[in-house]
């Protein structure tokens, strides 16, 4: 979603775009997020654990754009090798090519608001505490010092984001293991009901995909976020019950089902979370523009239009 | 050195003892380090990063110490990937195997002052930033993060202490890349000066191994440890230039040169640094008993008497 979205924007700004995916089956590649820009683009399957891949996919670009990724903290728990082999060495092997084969070229991260842990104030900013609680953000935290580290040590450009939220057209929407959001969004749209757990008051940065694009590209072109970590979210708390309604009115005849928070799911749970987001607002002038409502209405309209090209009416949900 | 060290005082105190090592060339692993107790332990050639061989090595123990790793800073940042593999893969197949097969057992990790990276105050506590300035740092964290994990998601009884500079009798004498106490042994052992970069002024805290495995023993049997981070250490600031005065005292002959600090070690100079010992201390009654004077003539003693076991006579030092 948010590599495609980027895709889209660098492709009306007028970049020359080289896209990268490795097209995993339960992931987020699929060709008809760049079928509006395929002539102007150019696509090579490659997976960021391949260095020889990494070497053609650097060269010779002024920007990299490391957004791949094992995207699920719950798939992170339950399988902690891959997402090893995944989210820390993939990047490392991606780190390693831009230092070797393209050190003028500047690289950005996508890390996430789950290096965080659970949240002991609200809004978090970037010198919150790191208490990770799921493997995912445990490598996330891990990755980021790796490109603080090849700043310092190798004076290679780099930059971090730590991803509230996001959702919007073009995520994948096979399985359940990421992105509530979109997931919410299909149910709705197959006629299964919502569930909300415990009061649903738990406290959400829902950002959308294009402007959580355009703060990537922000942050890219700007000079002073060298070496450095910026939150990239809403800023504003949404509780997820609110969430939920919206969905359910922009999708009719949306039921809401209440029940108690199951006891796995229970540890994920990270507390009320919203984004601090004065610091990339600082140091790059961005701001999101696109509300939740009207978020949710784009992306409906979206999977309304396209819903074939991401999940078979037939298929059963994946369970996690 | 640590691993074989603990070992005898376990052997010591009526423990039965099972040893795994993987017999790397450059590494710490020797066979005559274990060879007084050879006949009271069990020995199996094996790498942390083999699942089988850590699920047949976590069998049926009541503690597991983690110690195995690729010592060296200077390495780490040559060559992260492997560093990668050895420094979290292997501890993260550890954990599993400890989860899968022996999840009553208490595993304790063998962490580093590396992870506090430029130190902003002294003595250093626990809860001291840990902005690492390394590969070899950031894996250290990043496997604490694994063990906090562990104990927290799969009420694994896990710990993990941060050593300051250990030395002493067993380390490996073959190269440089860590332990510069013991090197500096070797070089006046062999005849060849001392070097001093700049001043000689740094402060750190020289941790006697047989002291170091006392502590990690403490550790593991206090069940208040569980969950957390101690720091390991002698808690006593020494500068380098007295640490260097004492092993030409104790070695005849021995000349110190002084020298400009060269450009590429200045980056791996954390700075002043001294153990806060205050918490383990509190937790397990341990106190370092060796000081720096006796701990480098008890290390001379050794490597006299054993010197050939160690290293050969015409070796060149391989450089760094």
């Amino acid at each position: 979603m948010l590599g495609s979205t980027l895709a889209h924007l660098a492709v009306k700004y007028g970049a020359k775009v080289r896209i990268i995916d490795a097209m995993l089956p339960l992931y987020g590649g699929n060709l008809f997020n760049l079928e509006p820009i395929a002539r102007e683009i150019e696509f090579i399957e490659g997976d960021i654990r391949d260095a020889l891949k990494m070497k053609e996919a650097v060269k010779g670009v002024d920007y990299v754009f490391d957004l791949a990724a094992q995207v699920s903290y719950v798939h992170s728990n339950r399988d902690p090798l891959l997402d090893l082999d995944i989210n820390c060495r993939g990047h490392l092997i991606v780190l390693e090519a831009c230092r070797q084969f393209n050190p003028e070229t500047k690289v950005v991260f996508s890390s996430s608001r789950f290096v965080y842990g659970l949240t002991q104030y609200n809004p978090v900013d970037e010198d919150h505490p790191t208490n990770c609680i799921s493997i995912y953000g445990i490598h996330k935290l891990n990755v980021e010092k790796y490109f603080k580290f090849y700043s310092e040590a190798f004076n290679l450009d780099t930059t971090c984001v730590r991803i509230a939220n996001p959702y919007g057209p073009r995520q994948q929407m096979k399985h359940n293991a990421y992105g509530i959001v979109n997931w919410f969004i299909r149910l709705a749209m197959d006629g299964q009901p919502l569930t909300i757990y415990g009061d649903g008051k738990q406290i959400r940065d829902y950002v959308f995909a294009e402007d959580t694009a355009k703060g990537i590209l922000a942050v890219a072109l700007s000079p002073a976020t060298r070496g450095k970590v910026y939150n990239l979210g809403s800023g504003i708390g949404t509780p997820f019950r609110e969430m939920v309604m919206n969905v359910a009115e922009c999708v009719p005849h949306t039921e809401i089902h209440e029940v108690p928070w199951p006891k796995d799911r229970y540890f994920v749970e990270t507390g009320d979370f919203v984004s601090d987001i004065t610091r990339i607002q600082d140091a790059t002038g961005w701001v999101p523009e696109v509300n939740l409502r009207a978020g949710i209405e784009k992306t409906v309209a979206f999977y309304c239009e396209h819903k074939r090209q991401y999940w078979e009416p037939s298929q059963f949900a994946l369970r996690r």
